[in-house]
């Protein structure tokens, strides 16, 4: 199995989390360069120009976390990390994207908007640039802390976030909020059941891989 | 099963379009209001103030889009459209979120930061307003025209988003063709594998579920 991965990003990480904790080997290919960019070769071998990527033995190309995480779960339903039944699978997903687009997607805007690597910068593979805007990085302030104040809540009734066992909702919430904390936004005070999840989750080995 | 609908959302339609693929019976409970907003008591049973949303006979809310039609496709097998098996799986759940990611949260962005219903509009449930930002409009501008084209490159070699089948990814990609266009955002003349594709999907009896 050959994953395309860039060290410093954000959704590989997400899927290196997840595929440590389904404890199977994997080929890493890195394809991040010096300059923080992109490879041309791979922005060619994948116009979509994001990574992960997981490319298959006939070729195809799979794109996105959740689908090589649901083939890759198909392939090795042991441990099952997206629920053990419909019903938990339905409750994992819906965690999961929440997690995705309440806070690594915030997490993400805050940090494109902000960060001086991203001023006069466009898309992988373009030479348009894409500006940032100031009054974004105030917004996804906001969305993070109803963000973690969310997660906190849902974590004062659940070990994990989908539950009482680990799955790829813990990869992502963990991933957007130690992106946030780049961009110094960090768990309040008062969220004590994020900060215990926190704490427990960073402590296993997949949160290093 | 008993669906929380709101007959105006986006996210609502691409799921009665899948569930109208999938040919069965469903409860469709309205909570939207006369005043384009969100029924206090739906606010108060899921708080995450989104719809569409499951109810199980067990009283689990299960809300996204994505979870539900997974849950349906469990329990209803055929027609399968998310993919005949993990190969396929993966690329429908790949594009599916391109499209959810580049056409529909795009032409959401567009529409709730141009549209003067939104001038000074919160959070369901929330008084707290969140601002429209102006230079936000011309950038989902941009990342609509790369969508739209993205995708009919894509469309020039498949007879459907994702391979020669109606998947959920058709549902997503209409869903946000159809809203970019209430936002004046069209169909570029020389994407003409998008345009017959759009005249095929809506033509089908679910696109006006």
């Amino acid at each position: 199995m050959k994953i395309y991965d860039w060290h410093i990003g954000v959704n590989p990480r997400r899927l290196r989390i997840f595929l440590a904790e389904k404890g199977i080997e994997v080929e890493y290919v890195e394809v991040g360069q010096k300059d923080r960019r992109l490879a041309p070769w791979y922005i060619e071998k994948y116009p979509h120009a994001l990574v992960p990527m997981l490319e298959l033995d006939d070729g195809a190309c799979i794109g996105e976390v959740r689908a090589i995480a649901g083939y890759v779960e198909e392939l090795h339903p042991d441990p099952p990390l997206l629920g053990r039944n419909a019903r938990e699978r339905a409750i994992v997903a819906m965690w999961e994207q929440r997690a995705y687009e309440e806070g690594l997607l915030a997490a993400a805007e805050l940090f494109r908007n902000a960060h001086p690597a991203f001023i006069d910068r466009g898309l992988p593979g373009s030479a348009d640039p894409i500006p940032q805007i100031p009054a974004l990085c105030e917004r996804a302030r906001g969305r993070l802390g109803r963000f973690l104040r969310k997660f906190d809540a849902q974590l004062a009734e659940n070990e994990f976030v989908a539950g009482p066992r680990w799955t790829l909702a813990d990869a992502t919430t963990l991933c957007a909020v130690d992106f946030a904390q780049r961009s110094d936004v960090t768990i309040p005070p008062e969220c004590r059941n994020l900060a215990r999840w926190h704490e427990t989750v960073s402590a296993r080995p997949s949160a290093t891989a």
